[in-house]
């Protein structure tokens, strides 16, 4: 039996990128446009430095339960659960970002690796003491991806 | 205009814990088991210490836009995107835990803050290199909640 559930976009990302194998993620600048509904719902946030931004991923493409990560042949394949990929069976990307402002709806942020239009759905603090962990393990084809 | 997305869950917590005021989650063990359909899209994910499970919250509760963190009046009233409550617009849970074993359909984790029962929606791999800022700078209140 399955339930599904439904989510309705709180707010969009705007920047100027419209194609997701853009390669400046790190340094592009986006705003998060925040739907009027939910503008206090913000308040308090300009206090956190970063922030994880939820979407709804906009190409999710061909859905392959297994591939090379980013298609890269001399990466082993793996589980999609395995990898970022944004080809998932429920398309949500999660997104660590630097918040530089917040002026009232907007938060202007930096890394978000996410093409114009993007639906957010949800926003969460970063919290270092829960979500930073220094010591995790990966397999060698995440430092090889991390090569550059 | 409204456009709502549809997500399915992709497997379910089994945990011994009914009680969302629970206070043990950093050692309880909790099972995710996935549904059958996406056994194969775990492969790989046994050489990654850590784990990202988004969850879709099962005790949301009623929606304020701004509380107290975890109803503590000794803290400031806050926007929900400023807090990690699960009393949120989607009610997305972000969850990293430690995994400790992978069973074919079944992942054994560590940390999992969420009721037995509650649907999984997504699973992703915890990157050090792109998750993890020790630096990041979050307010007073924060702090105080971590205190013990």
């Amino acid at each position: 039996m399955k339930i599904g559930f439904n989510f309705n976009p709180i707010g969009y990302v705007k920047n100027d990128v419209h194609d997701a194998k853009f390669r400046g993620w790190k340094k592009l600048v986006s705003r998060v446009v925040i739907d009027d509904t939910y503008v206090e719902a913000l308040d308090g946030l300009e206090e956190f430095s970063h922030l994880f931004v939820i979407s709804r991923l906009r190409l999710p493409g061909k859905l392959l339960l297994k591939r090379h990560p980013r298609d890269r042949k001399d990466l082993p394949v793996v589980g999609v659960f395995a990898t970022r990929s944004q080809m998932r069976p429920n398309p949500l990307g999660l997104h660590l970002v630097q918040l530089l402002e917040r002026k009232q709806k907007e938060l202007l942020v930096r890394g978000l690796d996410a093409v114009d239009g993007t639906p957010v759905v949800d926003i969460k603090p970063y919290i270092p003491e829960q979500d930073a962990v220094t010591s995790a393990r990966v397999p060698d084809w995440v430092h090889k991806l991390h090569e550059r």
